[in-house]
C-alpha cells in the first residue's frame, strides 16, 4: 500500500461526530500518526453541539468542538469524511465541491438519485463512495474475483460466514458481495447461480451459502473453491468492529492531494 | 483406548466381504497386526464366490477363498464382521449366537424388527451394533455431549458440515447425530431446536446446521459453542474412505474375549 | 452447568478492585442477573481508596467504595474473589476464613509456600484456585485428556496456539498446560514427550507445539490428533479479555453455600 | 483458465512413465477429456520396457507399450511431460527441441547447469519448467504476492504448514515458497525476515513459520495476514497426491499450439 510521505499528517473533518461509526473514528485516529481530527460537524439540531469530540468518543478532550457549520469546519481541513445519514449526503457532497475538499463517504443506503450528484461532484474533487471501509474486506474481494478467474470450473465455490447471534439478515451483505465478485471472475450471472437452501444434489457452476449464528461473533468469511484433491480458502475475519473506523482513515489520508475522480476502496490497497 | 495383549491377534471373519467395505476391511486388515481375515463369507449366489478375498480387494492373494458356509467359516474365527445387507443380518446374528462368536454388525439400514433379536442375541454373545464405525466421530460425539452439558446456555451452538458435491441429502447423517448428542447434554428435544434455514433472528436453545458441498471432501464436521468472547470448536476431518474399515476393526479386536451383552462404538474407547 | 436458584444473586467481595482483572470484573459483573459488586476492597496505600469501584472501572457510579478494611467489607458479602497480588494472598485468604466466606483465588504467580495455607484454609472454607479462569479451555482441558486417554496411540497430538505480537513467552501457559493434558491422557510424561522444535522426523509418541505471533490475536489454541485418514481439532478462541471475568464471576457465583474444601474450575462446569 | 477448444484433445507423450508420477499421471489421464496418452518412455535399461503404460498404472490396458525410443514416440504426440530424471533432463529436452514439441518438465532437483540450456530451447520450443504442478499452489503463490503487496505493513504474516508425520525436512518447501512471494510483495529480502524459532518478541517484518506434523496429512498450508482487530487467511490443502498429476496434464494441455518461450504454471491460470 502506498502511504503518504513521512511527516504529512492529514487533517481530517469528521461529519457525522456524533454516530456510532463517528465516534470511533474519532477514537482511531488518536492511534494514527497520519491523520488527526481537525474538525467534526453534527447536524444543526443536534443535542451534541458544543460538546468534545473526543469526550463524546471517550477518549478525553481533545478541543475539537462539534459544530454545525460545515462550510467553515471544511475550511481548515484536508478531507472530509461522511457517516452521517443519506438524507444529508447529497448536502455534504455539494459543500466538498464548493469547498474544493476531497470526500469518503461510508453512509449506508444511499439511494440511487445520488449517482448522478456523485458522477458530477467527481469532476471536480477526489471523492470515495464505500460501502465496506475494512482493509482486508476490500483485498479479500478483490482476491475471490482472481482466484475465481483463475481455477478451473470443476473448482466449486462455497461462501461460508458466522456472525453474532443477533443479527438477522443471513447471508451477510459482505458474503453477497464476495459471492458476486466470484461470479464474475467467472463470467456467471449471480442471481441464477447463487444457492442458499440445500436439496439435492449440488448443481455444477452453484455458488453456495452457508451462515452460522452465535455468540458475539464479529464476522468471519470464507471462500472456498473445492476441486478433485484441493481446496483453495479464502478468510476474513473480523474481531473488532474498529476495522471499519481504521480503513475509513486510511482512505481519507490517501485521498489527500489525489486528482479529482471517483475512487473505489481496491484503489486504496491495491 | 485399551487394546489386548502383545502378541494376541484377532482371527476376523468377513461376513459381506465382496462389497465395497467388505474389500476396503481386507485391505486395511492386511496393514494391522492385531488382526487377520481368516475367513470370508458371501451369498450363496454370489459370482464371486471361490475367489480370493485379498485379490478381490487388490492386494493380492491371501489364500482366503470367498465362501458361502458361514457356519463352517464361524468355527475357524474369533470373531465376525457383517457389512453384507439388511436382508442377511438375522440369519447371520444366529449363526453366530449358534457357533458362539462376537459379532459386529457395520450394515446400515437395518429395520426396527431386528431390535428384539439383537436383544435376545446379546444375552449370548458380545455384540456390537454401529452405523458409523470411525473412531473420531465417535470420539466426537461423546465429547458434543459433554461440553453441551458443562457450558452454560449462553454458548450457542452451530453446527458446520462439508461433504463433496455429489451428496444429496443435508445435513449429513453424522451431522444430526452431533446434534442430537449436543441436545442431550442440555435436556433439549433435539426435533424442537435444530434449525436448518437462516430467517431472522437465531432463537436462544436453537441447534443451527449450516452446509457445505463441494469437490471430493470426505466428510468434516465442525461443532461450534459460541459464547461472549470466547468459542470451543470441536471438529473432525476424514479424509480417506478406510477410517471406518478400520474402526471396524479395532472394534473386531476389542470384541473378542468380552462377556455377551450389547456393546457400543463408544465402549471401545472410553 | 448448573446454576443457583432463579432469584438467588451472590454478592461478592472483589478485592484488587483496582487492577486490570479487578476493574473487568466489576464492568462484566453489572451485566449479569446472578451477580451484584457489594464492597471492593484496595490495599491500604492505594490512591484509589475512597473513589468508586464502578466510575473507575468506566461504567459509571455504581455506590461501591474501594476501602482498606477487608474484615468489615467481608461481613457484608458472600464471597469474595481476589485478584490483588502475590503478596497479599496470605493475609487474604486468613481473612476470609476468619469471616467464614467462600473465596476465589485468581491471582498468578503464588508462590509454592502458599499451599500449605490453601490446604489449611479448605477445611473451613469454600475455596477455589484458578490460574486461568475462562470457562471454555477450562473445558478444553478436561476434552483433551479425555480424547488423548480414548483414541489410538497412532493419532499424533500436535498443539497450534496463536496470539498478539507483542507476546513474548512461547508457547503460551495454556498451550503448555493442554500439552500436559494430553500427555496425562496418556500416561505420559510431559517433558519427555514435548517437542518445540522440528529438526528430522517425529518420533512415535512426540506431542509437537507450533506458535504464530501476529496483530492482536487475543489467544487460539487448537489441539490436533491426527490418525490416518482422520483427524479430531479441539479448538478455543478467545475474542475479549473479559472471558477471564466472566469466568471468575461464574465460579464465585457457584462457590457460594458450597461445603467447605478446595474445588477447582473444573467442578464449575463438570 | 481458459481451455482449448471443444474436441481437441491433446495427444501426450510420458517421459518417465514407470515412475510414481508418471504412473499417476498415466491415471490421472484416463480420466480427462482433454489429454490421452499417446506414448510412454522410459530408459534403455528399464526392467518395465514392453509392458503397457495402463497396466503398469493399474488402470487396465491402454495399448501403450513403455519404449525407449523418444525420438520416435515424440513423432506422435502434440506435447511431451517429463518427470523421468535429473540426470536424463538435458537430453530429454534436447529431443523435444529437435521434434518441435512443447515440453512441461516436472522433474524436481535439476541441476544450476540446465539453465542455459533450458533458455536457448525456450527460443525453439514452448517450455514450462514447474517444481510444484498443484494448480491450488500455484494460485496460492499469486494471492500471496498481491496480499503481501497490498496489505499496510502492520499486517504481521505467519506461515503455518501441516504434513505427515513422516515429512523429514520443515518448513516444507512450498511453506518457504510462500515466504517468498509474501517477502517480494513487500520487497523484503527473505533471508533477513523468515523465523522459524519462537524466542522473545516478534520483531517488525518477521514472517513466521510454524510447522504442524501428524498422521497422514496431504499438505495444509495457511499464510495469516493478522492485523489490528482483522485477519486474512490464504489456505491451500491438498488431500490426494494426483493433485501434481492433474495440474501437469493441465499445464501439458494448455502448452499445446503456444509460440515458443519459456512459460511458468502461473500463466496457465493467471
Amino acid at each position: 500500500m502506498s502511504t503518504r510521505g513521512a511527516g504529512a499528517q492529514a487533517r481530517v473533518l469528521m461529519i457525522g461526530a456524533s454516530g456510532r461509526m463517528g465516534r470511533a473514528i474519532v477514537r482511531v485516529a488518536a492511534e494514527r500518526p497520519d491523520v488527526r481530527i481537525c474538525g467534526a460537524v453534527v447536524s444543526a439540531g443536534s443535542a451534541d453541539l458544543g460538546r468534545d469530540a473526543g469526550e463524546l468518543a471517550g477518549i478525553g478532550r481533545i478541543d475539537v468542538p462539534l459544530r454545525a457549520d460545515l462550510a467553515a469546519a471544511l475550511a481548515e481541513c484536508d478531507v472530509a469524511v461522511d457517516f452521517s445519514s443519506p438524507a444529508a449526503a447529497a448536502a455534504n457532497l455539494a459543500a466538498c465541491v464548493a469547498a474544493a475538499r476531497p470526500l469518503l463517504i461510508g453512509t449506508t443506503g444511499l439511494g440511487t438519485e445520488l449517482a448522478a450528484d456523485i458522477e458530477r461532484a467527481a469532476r471536480h474533487i477526489a471523492l470515495l463512495v464505500a460501502p465496506n471501509t475494512s482493509l482486508g474486506v476490500t483485498l479479500l474481494l478483490e482476491l475471490v474475483k482472481r482466484a475465481s478467474q483463475a481455477l478451473p470450473d470443476d473448482f466449486d465455490i462455497e461462501i461460508v460466514e458466522a456472525h453474532h447471534r443477533r443479527k438477522k439478515d443471513a447471508p451477510s451483505g459482505t458474503a453477497l458481495a464476495l459471492g458476486r465478485a466470484a461470479a464474475q471472475g467467472r463470467g456467471q450471472n449471480f442471481g441464477e447461480v447463487a444457492v442458499t437452501d440445500r436439496n439435492g444434489a449440488r448443481r455444477s457452476g452453484d455458488i453456495g451459502f452457508a451462515v452460522v449464528r452465535g455468540g458475539d461473533i464479529v464476522g468471519d468469511h470464507t471462500v472456498v473453491f473445492a476441486g478433485s484433491g484441493e481446496q483453495v480458502q479464502l478468510m476474513h475475519r473480523a474481531t473488532d468492529r474498529n476495522v471499519f473506523a481504521r480503513g475509513a482513515l486510511a482512505a481519507a489520508a490517501w485521498l489527500c492531494g489525489r486528482a479529482s475522480g471517483q475512487y473505489h476502496m481496491r484503489d486504496i490497497i491495491l
